[in-house]
């Protein structure tokens, strides 16, 4: 029993997640009709309510929560379905399409950006924040097509991870020269710890849990220990990711890796319960930050629109380039899969406002460039797929 | 690819989570193993982490919308086990327990204020604020175990939904009290509308869904459809509930319950997977607002013990009463599941306090009754229900 002066907090969360999730959920059923990836649809829709078209919901910490913890959820709902042994193998592949990935576009974005009259600070940030694949929005097309389990797919996987470590670089020595200065030993320190880490979790992880999960059968009386269990070391290792400097979704996708081989049916049920209603908040949310205002001008149209081509093919050709010995089908899979810039490369661009570095009009560009690039990539990623046999497609479809 | 100082807003999300739902489990899984119910270790557990004693979290808006968000989840499955053909034939026992379960406590704070000296319109309100039950914590109790067939299972959810309404004239008519003016249209109107919502999605609700879930099967494309809509019933009905001025968590009951007869298992089990994730924050959540600093004092705790005496026994009597034709196992099983407060004490107290008329000491002492409730009240459902046999318990605890 209550008042709406009493629960006014309350109704501000429920309007918003009934309109992010009604309008996503619309979208994606409208989008699936017309044949387009739904995934498309949900980001539409953070475009159409947000403050450029209707103003009906604006970005806001409840939906920015929900948001972070929908993309988290997606990274450990698909570590849960990749084997670490599978990612070693593929590690060498995987190595080169990263840093060609990341030196494509790094070097064309400062390039451009320089040539275009910004200066010079300004323009090696642009390169910084075209850097980095945020593999969400990848990772949400494949696995709801039932396709992570092909080649290309595990080697976008595993290459995002190291791609995620190479942009921590970029952006450590790139934000060393924005404040005059450059130092190698923190910057190796930086390195290791997120190499650290990484190798750590994924080398010593699956095993780990395998021998706890194998006693907390015979042991724990609590219901649905498992999952409580893998939520936990979920959290946990999110956390840790961002204290080691790397991104929370890193730390959730090896998360859910070293728990694929030990835990049951019931855990991916219920993870997926709470990742399908998280997710519309992560996609919908990307929408939601693209402001259309700033380009009224033309130049800055002009220059938004140049850089988005070249954020496209750097990585679709870096990206590409580094797979050259899997053959042309899985590199066009791979260098779709890598275009996706997402919340990563705003993340970038908010750094370089608050240091006063980047400006409005730049960061504007740099945050339609990371949207554009999720909106281009699924239907890309359904023409380079086409030739893949889904498995376990029935599972995401479900309807009883 | 991220620093930590552009993901702080996630490290501290993530770190409150971690702190939360771990602790939580944690005590869970404790007291489980000293033979006590898990749901009483997981708001011990909010109390031990919070401003009390460890100081490692404090209440805030991430924690309170993941809580908020929890009960909703949690009273949307409650919904979809029930049946409301089923709550209709318990209809004139259920209206009797409420009707007496909000008499009693509500006549019993206000009489044991008014004599202990408190002015009579703050007297007046501690009455108020002991009227409403907390469906919430007996639902968790009922739910986990499989106790949700009983009769007097569904005599307490039926009760609950009734005591909000009741709740919600009482609070209207006292707070008209507060302010110094009476209006009885208005008063009528509140009743009109918060009623007619409870009987047109009770009554209408069901047939509706039935008819659409079957034409959807058919039709749509997008994965995950039923789900979907769900989700989006479940937001519409909580915030529409908080319109017509009864609790979001009656608009999530309802909305399960229209669905109950026509989803499919995978949506009771993707729920599960939310309700899972989300419940702890609630419990916890509860721990966490106990502020036990304010009993320094002997008076104040003594009057706080009393009062909680008083909360417990009126609502176990005056709900016991209303259903003295079900014999006295079942009398005391509704009599007990009906004591918890919890949040919904919380709502009227905290009411009062921004109108100014109730002062902080007693706040304190409505908060600590309301939290103090939830924890007598599960040891006392597992006594009253030890002789019913549990139904589908194994899918609770199934661990694969």
């Amino acid at each position: 029993m209550a008042f709406v002066i009493a629960e006014q907090g309350a109704a501000a969360v429920l309007f918003a997640m009934l309109v992010v999730f009604g309008a996503a959920k619309l979208l994606a059923e409208v989008f699936e009709r017309l044949n387009q990836p739904g995934i498309v649809g949900e980001i539409v829709a953070g475009v159409l309510i947000g403050p450029s078209v209707l103003h009906w919901v604006a970005p806001g910490e409840t939906i920015d929560t929900l948001g972070e913890l929908g993309v988290i959820f997606l990274l450990f709902s698909v570590g849960l379905e990749v084997k670490s042994s599978e990612l070693v193998k593929i590690g060498g592949t995987a190595t080169l399409v990263a840093i060609l990935g990341v030196a494509a576009p790094f070097l064309l974005g400062w390039g451009l950006s320089a040539l275009w009259g910004y200066p010079p600070v300004e323009a090696i940030f642009v390169g910084a924040a075209m850097v980095a694949t945020s593999v969400g929005i990848t990772a949400r097309v494949l696995a709801a097509k039932g396709l992570l389990h092909a080649t290309a797919s595990r080697i976008i996987l595993a290459a995002a991870v190291i791609d995620d470590i190479l942009g921590l670089l970029v952006l450590a020595i790139v934000s060393g020269l924005a404040r005059g200065k450059f130092e190698p030993i923190e910057l190796a320190m930086t390195a290791l710890v997120a190499i650290g880490f990484t190798i750590l979790v994924a080398t010593w992880g699956t095993r780990t849990m395998g021998r706890v999960m194998a006693r907390l059968d015979a042991n724990l009386q609590a219901g649905e220990t498992q999952f409580n269990l893998a939520l936990v070391l979920l959290f946990g290792l999110s956390l840790l990711a961002i204290y080691a400097g790397v991104a929370a979704i890193i730390g959730a996708f090896l998360a859910g890796m070293a728990l694929a081989e030990s835990v049951t049916e019931r855990v991916h049920h219920l993870t997926q319960g709470v990742t399908e209603m998280l997710v519309p908040f992560f996609l919908a949310g990307i929408g939601l930050r693209l402001d259309l205002s700033v380009f009224a001008q033309p130049a800055t149209f002009a220059f938004a629109a140049l850089l988005l081509v070249a954020a496209v093919l750097s990585k679709l050709v870096g990206c590409a380039a580094g797979a050259y010995r899997l053959g042309r089908a899985d590199m066009f899979r791979i260098g779709a899969g890598m275009i996706p810039r997402g919340e990563v490369g705003m993340v970038v661009a908010q750094l370089g406002l608050a240091m006063g570095v980047i400006q409005k009009p730049v960061y504007a560009i740099v945050v339609f460039m990371a949207v554009a690039t999720t909106l281009i990539a699924p239907p890309l990623l359904k023409i380079a797929y086409r030739s893949v046999e889904p498995k376990d497609a029935r599972e995401q479809y479900d309807l009883g």
